[in-house]
């Protein structure tokens, strides 16, 4: 949408990727037209507190309007990108055709349900402000339901909650979900006991967190065992419903599965046509750009990048930022004539999890902790890294108020302005 | 859903009225069933900051069972009320149907669109959490809708922001979205000059805030000028559709209409076969019982009570409250075979609206204050009132963050996942 003569940089996504790529070219003289379909910044890690009502959605996101408004050469689009033009170097969104003359897809991924898409309405996936909304409201819907029904077996079903996936997303959610029953919601319910709730965390690997080490996966595993999460390993989810869930065989009546399992690049490879790998990520150069488009750049969860070892770059948070810094240097250097870097290569920042609030697991390259020092350095780290997320101090204030009084206020229903009636169960 | 043989209390509603009455009978021998259709009380005069995206939902609603966990004579249902069985003594909602000794109906109120209720979909009103994130929504789509136009008539016509009812949510609403458009959102656009919006402001009788008195209307009225908000005094909307609204013969394109004017109670007289003013209000006795039905009480929004100079008690939160502690009295009273207080008196605490950040009014019996001190007396006073929403230090240091900063963090269009596709705009 700009007029001037000046380098078009397109960048597709304000994500930890897109919004590096776009600060770290300030200054820069090019005209930066940044595209997201959400007004606002997520910032991921924090999400699953929105989900469990510990955090407010504006807690963990932030207007992307808001964050870039000082810097003169960026114009910030909301619109979603349906399509590359590489021929016409245009990029098409469902208003607009937008010329580039560089191009930085950073469109993140989604859920996969491993060619089970018709499971994603029983078993909503954690990736938006929106996703975090419903997912708290079918949480604390169980609970009311639960405890206005008159029939044993579906109250029983109600209080089952079954998160599937122990990565570190599920493994927050599933301690999260525990200490909500346990403590927060225990004097709140005359009919049920919500502390009987059934908590299980699903995972079809041999241990939880198989990211981390064996000897933090251990520790996580007998932290969420604590918490009263019930972890079933070896096991995959073979048939999800309204009504249940069935893991390795045996069938779990429910009507709260969350899904935390395996990751689906978003389509900038079709857009490209250019080869991925099966999460549908594109296989880029060394540099990070698409192979034969040395003017196209993919990063974050959308791209397969490999470190100096030969092993995938994992889809977190620092590794994103670094991608995008990284393209940056590259389009300023070639924009101004100069020797851009060769080949991107990634800082092992090391990798945190939390479960509940009193422990964490954090594995740097030199270091593994464990236990409630590491909770609170993962605390501090976040509430660090929140870059503009409204106050930091509010956000701070918030969690302080939250660990000593166990009150998770933002426990609302919304998005349905009235009671669901019977029918919606089926 | 209480079997025990206390006397069964069952109120309607926990909005200030109903929250009173069931915070009053703590420690009274008797079991109180507390039904909303949400599972939050509401701070209603805050949420105009919610619309106009300064607060979060969970700054101004707090969870309903969590206000009331410790009072052991309370049961929490969500459930939507549809009818009342005078005759067996039983309330009737969507679920069940619940056997009481004394009713509280306390359900509040809506807009009213005087017989054009097809202007609803296109005029929202603010009442609920959801009212308010839509609102957000709309308000900050037509900037952004603005911004993406190449249509000089469009652009003008999304600038335009018309707000009908100069009550004090009215004029709170437009002088707030006065300044978002003034202040907070002048430099996230690059195409469009957000400062150019009009922010129009319709009053069908001769002044604003009508209820106050005329000195402090028409110090309003220039706070509002001095904002920007253009004001049309004795002028009614007369259509209203998806494109513009006509007010007094004149047509104003626009695509964000808001309606703060006129009240409609809930069908509470319905229910009760009972007499009703024209905003259908129950017409109840000195002692705040409905006609012909001594246990029956209604209360708040939903009632027409008269002061003792013979006019209609405002539908503000004061009063609900004074109304909920006086019902309370009376069934604890009879409960206890103890004289009942006779008949209801109100004790007017005064009124108060303000204007943007930096001016409002105060109008107590003997006091009118308006101004920036009146500004800082509303806040702390709000604040002093905010019965348990999140931690009170979260909301102040959010305002004074807000207010040092001009940001308003919630800024978040939520609950639609994709850019609206313009035929939406129909």
């Amino acid at each position: 949408m700009n007029t001037s003569n000046r380098t078009k940089v397109v960048i597709v996504g304000a994500g930890f990727g897109g919004l590096f790529a776009t600060r770290c070219l300030r200054g820069a003289d090019v005209d930066i037209t940044l595209i997201d379909r959400h007004n606002y910044h997520l910032f991921q890690p924090l999400l699953y507190q929105v989900a469990t009502a510990g955090l407010a959605p504006s807690d963990v996101a932030w207007p992307i309007r808001g964050i870039v408004r000082t810097q003169q050469n960026v114009t910030v689009v909301l619109g979603e990108v349906i399509g590359v033009d590489t021929d016409a170097r245009e990029i098409i969104t469902s208003d607009h055709r937008m010329r580039y003359d560089y191009l930085v897809l950073a469109s993140g991924a989604r859920h996969a349900y491993f060619g089970h898409e018709d499971w994603e309405p029983h078993a909503p996936g954690l990736k938006s402000i929106d996703d975090a909304t419903a997912i708290r409201r079918r949480i604390l819907m169980a609970f009311e339901r639960a405890e206005m029904t008159f029939d044993p077996a579906e109250r029983a079903r109600l209080l089952n909650f079954v998160v599937v996936g122990a990565g570190p997303t599920g493994v927050e959610l599933a301690g999260t979900i525990a200490e909500l029953a346990r403590r927060t919601l225990a004097a709140d319910f005359r009919r049920i006991d919500s502390r009987s709730a059934r908590i299980i965390l699903v995972e079809a690997g041999p241990r939880v967190l198989p990211a981390f080490t064996e000897k933090l996966s251990t520790y996580a595993q007998r932290a969420l065992d604590e918490l009263g999460v019930e972890v079933m390993l070896g096991n995959a989810v073979t048939a999800c419903n309204a009504h249940s869930v069935t893991i390795g065989g045996s069938e779990i009546p429910t009507s709260t599965v969350l899904w935390a399992a395996g990751v689906a690049a978003s389509p900038a490879s079709v857009w490209l046509r250019a080869e991925s790998d099966r999460a549908g990520r594109v296989l880029v150069q060394a540099d990070l750009s698409a192979p034969g488009h040395s003017d196209v750049f993919v990063i974050g969860d959308t791209a397969a990048v490999m470190d100096s070892a030969g092993d995938l770059v994992p889809g977190i948070a620092p590794a994103a930022k670094q991608q995008g810094r990284y393209v940056a240097r590259v389009i300023r250097a070639r924009v101004e004539g100069k020797l851009a870097p060769v080949a991107f290569r990634y800082r092992n920042l090391g990798k945190l999890a939390t479960i509940g609030r009193k422990s964490a697991v954090i594995e740097l390259p030199f270091l593994r902790l464990s236990g409630r020092l590491a909770w609170w350095l993962w605390g501090v780290a976040h509430i660090y890294f929140l870059i503009g997320v409204r106050s930091p101090i509010t956000v701070a204030s918030n969690w302080l108020w939250q660990y000593v009084t166990y009150a998770r206020g933002a426990r609302l229903i919304t998005g349905e302005s009235r009671v669901e009636s019977s029918a919606d169960k089926s």
